[in-house]
């Protein structure tokens, strides 16, 4: 099947193309490389199951033309601003590279009749649930950052388009998702601190923030096993694991792994690392697991991969 | 207080500025006249307390410059596509002028630190609830039209600005809203119709499909009555009335207004007048009551005293 990965140079995206070349699929990549990067998919270059577009998916016109020459079977898409902190201070970036890059995929879905889509949506749809278990009807959801409200608006999309033009679709809901080829985030920045002062580590907020961590792999299994297995409609799965990692003990598992000791830890206070953070959430994972899936690795476990795979970079 | 009214030479819009005109508030309408018109305004051309600004939405630059010019304290947000038929055939209708205007709009309050923001929502966002009573926090919200989409979309990014930005936001979910001013429905076509040939009238879906229709003067003293009541965060109403009209009743009625007879009725078929069409839906009402609003026509009255109104202009 020829299929078509939005954002397949950015972290999940690469391992997510990596994936569906192994199982024998022709992958057309869009990326623009703002985010994502080409030494993630250079591997990729010669292999004649794998062509490359650098192009900008908000430029409806250009990709409208890479659907008109390639008309792939199934869309994924995995394009949008990963950087949350970056977008609290602009909005524009939530309203460019991850509500309109959904609108101009499913238009061009639309426009060539292309029937089968994945998104990646995230846990900031839910908003800050107070630490209340979150399954997929959780109600209400009221995003507290752009990325989580740019997001929740394309998941909107999705539904009026799938019911409109007999689309089969599924969202999976990530958590932190972290593993090879991170660009950023708290195990990225922690080391990059520590790097240049290994005495010391400013830790946003109190350290008590505590989420679960998905490794990337886990994830791209996930969807691997799961993606044929679409029906026409919306179908939504949260995704993740039920352990969880705090902020503080990701502090102390890099100093552990850098063979750093007697680091001062020095919070900046508050409850989130940032406005628009939510420093505590748990999923309901009933769900994906009762499609037979389970992450392979815990939370802490992830963290531990990911510590290692970012320091031997 | 000086207030915009986005979309105010519209339907609603120009109504609610007749009334926030009549409450002493100086009004600022920005509207490009897409649908809305200069006759529904014009009235108030020569009033010391209103300015019009013929201008696109969508233009951020323009709509940057009248704020920075205007420092309005609350923005109205009554700008939107309400033809919802005619989006489902272009949902780029929706992307600019219901999600695109409600971004616009968002960015130059955060810019310029507004705080009181009102919304115009819709039943479409709760998607087709199969008739289960939709209560604000009903789950899942799965709009089936590009418009719900949209509107729904755009209730997301107000959870985001608000909390990023202290705003205070109300939004109103409306059902069908008629009366004076209208300029396209069921309604107006059915009228449309029966000009034409006053012995038979083609009537889209099955006849069966039954709402709530509010009258516009209601919706204009529900939101009087509470936009200075609004807090820090978000508050959702579903607004109308428990009453609904089915459409061949409103076929009757237009019938028997017109003083016609023995019309024949033909019936095109099918659950919904046209797809993204949501045919039955009940609301739950008991928050909007419960401040002391309520609806003084039911949905009868309305489609009575509108059909008058459409047929004296």
């Amino acid at each position: 099947m020829k299929v078509l990965v939005a954002g397949g140079a950015g972290f999940i995206g690469s391992h997510l193309i990596d994936a569906l070349i192994d199982k024998g699929h022709e992958v057309i990549c869009v990326d623009n490389y703002f985010i994502g990067s080409n030494k993630n998919i250079q591997h990729l270059f010669n292999n004649p199951k794998f062509s490359m577009y650098e192009e900008d998916l908000t430029d409806f016109e250009v990709l409208k033309g890479i659907f008109e020459k390639e008309k792939p079977e199934y869309v994924f898409h995995m394009a949008a601003n990963s950087d949350i902190q970056k977008s609290a201070l602009n909005p524009q970036i939530e309203y460019k590279n991850t509500y309109t890059t959904t609108f101009h995929l499913l238009e061009c879905m639309r426009i060539y009749d292309i029937k089968k889509f994945f998104f990646c949506s995230t846990s900031a749809v839910y908003g800050d649930a107070h630490g209340e278990e979150m399954y997929e009807n959780y109600a209400p959801l009221e995003p507290i950052s752009y990325y989580g409200a740019c997001k929740l608006g394309s998941e909107s999309l999705i539904h009026a388009y799938s019911y409109m033009n007999h689309m089969h679709s599924l969202i999976f809901r990530f958590p932190n998702v972290i593993g090879p080829r991170l660009t950023h985030g708290v195990i990225f920045d922690f080391i990059k601190k520590l790097k240049k002062n290994p005495k010391e580590l400013e830790i946003l907020g109190d350290g008590l923030q505590t989420k679960p961590y998905l490794y990337v792999l886990d994830l791209i299994n996930c969807i691997m096993e799961n993606y044929e297995k679409v029906e026409e409609g919306v179908t939504i799965y949260n995704v993740g694991d039920h352990s969880s990692t705090s902020v503080t003990d990701i502090a102390k598992m890099v100093c552990e792994v850098m063979g750093l000791e007697d680091v001062a830890f020095h919070y900046t206070g508050g409850k989130a690392g940032w406005k628009g953070d939510v420093p505590v959430f748990m999923y309901n994972l009933d769900k994906i697991h009762s499609t037979g899936w389970k992450a392979s690795m815990t939370s802490d476990e992830a963290v531990y991969k990911t510590i290692e795979a970012v320091l031997q970079k």
